[in-house]
């Protein structure tokens, strides 16, 4: 059994998919054992809670710099015995010291199909506007995991999402939530709890 | 109806679909009047015979720099009347010239998912190994206008294609033409010719 912590900010969405792959056997033998939030009382708690999982607080606010917060995560999970962490609507910057600490066991999801529309400044809905600025025809969901390059993270999974004429960022940003992450995070995950994912030389090999 | 000119610089396999596109009665009302060739010789030449489209060859090696052969090109393509230009494997460098004396006018098909693996250096083999190189998972197929910037254009239609476990840039290359170019490109070039292509601001909106 794969122990597995979630790091949340905010509402939670991608967690709540998560927690029902868990519930429907659906997360290839993975367990989420903690909920860690950077926010105080924020929904994804709620949650967890829910679903009898640890919620956590460990607010940014509480820690003097970037360095100190970062080992307060790294000491939470480690107590914890985390071998896989998500970052789920994860939005508050740790250090190199973070994903050092975890290689290649720390997943993000990003809403575009990177390398397009990855790295600094793109996040939320600056992500959709750029696309839509760009005048893309398609965009999609990438879960990677993280390492000290900012989006720049072996690939595991990805998604195409059609852009729609008349599309707004929020109305994209929904589409890619919906058809693309709560599809692929739940299968990254499973195919991580699976042992079936291999990192060589910066590229993701998926076992049959 | 709308005048096509194609130019390319080798086998043709994408003017081929073309071809068969307009013998089907699918290229939106669109008639190839000519298939121009920067190299001699080459099967583009003879696929464009066979159909009963007159085929020019204007070698680049005739010209003595990239100014005179642009003008050359316009020349001809002005003088047969051609409204749309179509860059089917067409390696041969041309000047801002060009591309300002057909704005909006003429097509190119990029084997990525522009903005990904675009730019100076991104052509042939070069982009499939690149797509390779950073594991992805998807790739794809591009058709946009060509501009001033290289593959920097109006996106006019995307088609993803997934990459597979064991790909070489031969294989990724081959699946990307069969499964994207081959049906976005005639797919652009009928839209084009029925008039439902409006570019504003740098992108395209598809009329219903």
């Amino acid at each position: 059994m794969v122990k597995i912590g979630v790091l949340v900010s905010g509402g939670g969405t991608n967690l709540q998919q998560l927690i029902n792959a868990q519930a429907a056997g659906n997360l290839g033998g993975g367990e989420i054992v903690t909920v860690i939030s950077s926010k105080p009382e924020v929904f994804a708690l709620e949650r967890a809670k829910q679903a009898g999982i640890e919620a956590v607080t460990l607010a940014r606010k509480e820690y003097p710099d970037v360095e100190a917060y970062s080992q307060a995560l790294i000491d939470a999970l480690q107590e914890r015995g985390v071998e896989l962490v998500v970052l789920s609507g994860f939005l508050t910057i740790t250090s190199d010291r973070f994903v050092q600490a975890f290689p290649n066991r720390i997943m993000n999801v990003h809403p575009a199909l990177l390398p397009a529309f990855g790295g600094k400044g793109f996040y939320g809905l600056h992500v959709h506007q750029a696309v839509l600025s760009r005048g893309c025809k398609l965009t999609g969901a990438t879960v990677h995991f993280a390492n000290e390059v900012c989006d720049g993270g072996p690939i595991i999974l990805q998604k195409a999402v059609e852009v729609r004429e008349g599309d707004t960022p929020e109305t994209l940003q929904k589409r890619v939530m919906e058809q693309a992450e709560w599809e692929l995070l739940p299968k990254a995950v499973s195919l991580f709890c699976q042992g079936r994912l291999t990192v060589e030389g910066g590229t993701v090999t998926i076992a049959p």
